[in-house]
């Protein structure tokens, strides 16, 4: 009865040495396979049967990510066809066409007097600085210029959210940063759902005081678009950073029938005692049908910019060796 | 030098005593003043204050409120006016809707098997659970033919999603258990930025496929009318439920001019360092200039169905004590 | 198959009332039943549950509890007889000697300057205050007094932790907020495993110093007492505030035999996630043999000093109601 | 006015590509600098530093590291002379010495059932389990043993804490596995202020009631010597992993002198809203004179055992790269 346990396998102690990779240092992270190390390997498993089984993968982006310095991180992952779909909060992306007209991000702290910040016209994403003055000349006023440019291209016609977001990375400089730019040369789909939510949003409001009946977008129009995704492809898996209505938009195109997300992989800090979306476990979803039980379900308790270049770095490490 | 502390307050110990009202225990714990009972006891102080001085009060609402059993809480502040405006995730409304229909909550528990669920067609959320059925007949069916009675009504001109969900409140059954309908009945605007993002985006989306054209709802729409509110109000506060979308929609009417919100309550487990918007701390919004520097900032690292009634309850005895 | 559903309990939601008495909101809570409002609600019915089955009841306590004002709500418990034996961090004990003493925390805030704070000798716990000269009028001295007078008493004899804190107990002046004269005068146990990891330890340290040879306390002495306890009561129940070392002392004391703890209430913010202890569920001790499978297990996701008062005082509230 | 900003280092977005070492990602992540990725390279920074300015350092640990696989990390730092004293929990060298005498940890996952469990004789830390015959013959029945050969050596002499340890440490198998022996044969001098909150502790007093009056070991003795180590270093640093009762050992051991700590790294999930020592900032610390104003004080919020090896791999990467 007793030696069910020693049928298991061993916690073999992680090394580290010097000049080791990433993913040398993440699959000795494996062998312990205990607690957030061990589910850190897993991660990077899973990401890789993703790709093996050929499953169309969902990004989804929420917080600060682009601001914190992590766009050259999807990028590569974008440029190396490991992502199939990006959802993300419109905040991101305001961030992104900001790069993509020279914009830039500086290094502040958390504890700073924001007061003071407040009268220096510099804006703060928790130890991130960012210049009004420059968020004025490289996104608002490009923004406006594309809105005027687009409504005109499109007359007028209503257009859904991933729509516009393709007419404006038509559109943006060719900058080597740009999550955006990426994904419209990599022919990756990007969906908004909150674009309203952001500078995009803010803008569109002032650009349709000024231009009323031009530029329209209508809400609902990306459901379908999405389910005609889930509908082509035989498989299809999620990585989630960070929660919020990002997660949710790509889980919530699962359900209603049959096909189920295959694997997921989770990272973030939120709790699940807040019942709240953000920090539920997949395995809330197995309930709702859009996620299939036999799926890998990986929660990763961790900040997202600290776990998941490991991951990326460790993965694309793996599929190197293999070709 | 050393003789500052001893001008300021002393911690004096919180003490209990049979019967003693939920406020009694809240001043008590403002006596002490330390740590979250502390934050507590600020936290009512502060929502007292906003109403002294005429405040314009958003609630935002983000996380399973209405499963969780928080909604006659909030139907109380509205009835009392003690909430002027509602921002919230399209769930909570899906599950206010569902119950004006006669749906039901039940109890579960957050280590059932979701397994077993998924083929007993019921969803979990934590520890609440919801039969599929019910959400079908008392949901899904009622909403398809609202979309369809309101679009007819409006002659499928476009509106805001915040018309769209007057609309849709005006028609719904008049249950005591519903915030859509206490709001519309009260006056109280309700804002849904996520619409899209629940089951009520859903069902559009399989309302636009079968009647195209017919259902319009604009993206943009809602943000001039939050700009109007800003406008006309001299003062403005907001209470964060939660944090989300819900949360940003709110401080981001605030940016762009000189009206600042005044005070903020903020109630979440989420964490400031990960940089998403959910955690960060007002103070982070006073460099935007969306929060004045002097208005009260209240940080409540507490779950929100535990805090919020508390606060609730010692609120509207305070404002009798007075009347 | 889908009728299991309709046989459970239906979220009730919770209402709200002037001048409604704690117990009145916490049934109210337990009427939703989810969430952490029904846990707390749990909480309240275990607690409840312990005292009429005459449960021993061990109060573990962790974080600085006593500075924040949490003392008195203790002493009500323990003047009640609703709490057996006390196991505790050392600093609380220091802290609440110093109260007997006439010392006084203040209110300041968790943003101060430290630096500045160091120059004025006061020392920050959070947002609570202590001046190091009151530190040392009101408890370095007569501590070091004491030690003098019970070595002596004891005729240096070697002590457990216990039984050292008993002859300070004794000796410290009759002031009605501190918890160790309460304990003291009804009788109940207090442990206080890291008695040397507090001021309590750096004191004894310099007076070892000073008269070697004189404070003899053994480190296991208490394993004994606390297993003397196990024996003789039928049954015994835990609850725990915040974690660390306290929880674990009273937990490891049902290692190795067939008594096990009966009921467990656990209130803290620490994650299950990092494999720590303070955050484990208790269902983990369940697998070691220290807690017993079909107890209640109640794991309040909450800060203590927030959470721990409305229990308190909703118990009284219950059995004032039976008396 | 405006310009300050623009002085400020910018976020550099970090770069993955395949097969690059652990360092160069973590310095990757030091050129965005944000949020935890940025705090991870601060990290590695400050250790760096600490070496570089012959910094006597402290390595605190909390949690169930060693079940995790974290040992051969930690001796690998032993062996490098990267560490200098450790300050753990009990149930760290427990495991530890388990090892050392041929034990093993095996890999569960955290949703097992326990009751089961409890019948197999298993026992769960997270998703780690251990096997109770494996812990009696490898741990419990070897310890009666060395504690008789002990204290017969040293002829029932009353040892401190680390004495005890020290016998112990000379006396167990000679297993590359085991931080205890490594520190032994490295001079490392371990701390073990919770000796008794551990199955040494258990041992011990069943020891005691075998043979009275053998085994001596006094709570208080350990202090002159971590008094000692501050007294003759120039400077002290501390490395805390996870908090609790050896991270205040550290920090209260630079109590009530000038000599204060230099550099703080501090990794943990803990969060300081509770008042709780492990979550406290270090900044905390400085206002009590325990840490220098103008150290470092890293905090890393994060599950130690995946942020631990990155940064001991990227350390000894740097230090080999100077050689």
């Amino acid at each position: 009865m007793n030696e069910d346990i020693f049928k298991r396998e061993k916690v073999k102690p992680m090394e580290v040495w010097p000049n080791m990779t990433v993913n040398e240092l993440i699959v000795e992270m494996g062998n312990s396979g205990s607690f957030m190390s061990g589910m850190l390997s897993k991660a990077v498993d899973t990401y890789e049967q993703m790709i093996k089984e050929n499953s169309y993968i969902f990004l989804s982006l929420s917080g600060a990510l682009v601001p914190a310095g992590l766009n050259k991180v999807i990028i590569e992952l974008v440029n190396r066809k490991l992502v199939n779909s990006i959802v993300t909060t419109g905040a991101n992306l305001v961030h992104d066409v900001m790069i993509a007209y020279g914009g830039n991000f500086y290094k502040g702290s958390p504890t700073m007097h924001d007061d003071k910040l407040l009268k220096q016209k510099i804006d703060r994403i928790y130890d991130v600085l960012v210049s009004e003055d420059e968020f004025q000349s490289k996104f608002d006023e490009p923004l406006l210029e594309l809105y005027d440019d687009i409504t005109n291209a499109v007359k007028s016609r209503t257009l859904s959210i991933s729509e516009l977001m393709n007419e404006i990375a038509k559109r943006i400089p060719d900058k080597p940063e740009s999550i955006l730019k990426a994904c419209y040369k990599s022919n990756v789909k990007v969906f908004v759902p909150t674009i309203h939510d952001s500078v995009f949003g803010l803008q569109a409001a002032i650009f349709n005081r000024k231009k009323p009946g031009k530029l329209n977008v209508d809400v609902f129009k990306d459901l379908q678009d999405i389910w005609d995704i889930r509908a082509k492809e035989e498989k299809a898996s999620a990585i989630i950073l960070g929660g919020g209505v990002p997660k949710n938009f790509v889980f919530q195109s699962f359900y209603f029938n049959n096909k189920m997300l295959e694997h997921v992989i989770q990272i973030t800090l939120d709790r699940p005692e807040t019942g709240g979306l953000s920090g539920a476990p997949p395995e809330e979803a197995v309930s709702w049908g859009k996620i299939n039980p036999n799926g890998n379900k990986i929660v990763l308790v961790s900040e997202v910019t600290m776990a998941f270049p490991l991951i990326a770095a460790a993965l694309i490490e793996r599929l190197e060796k293999k070709n």
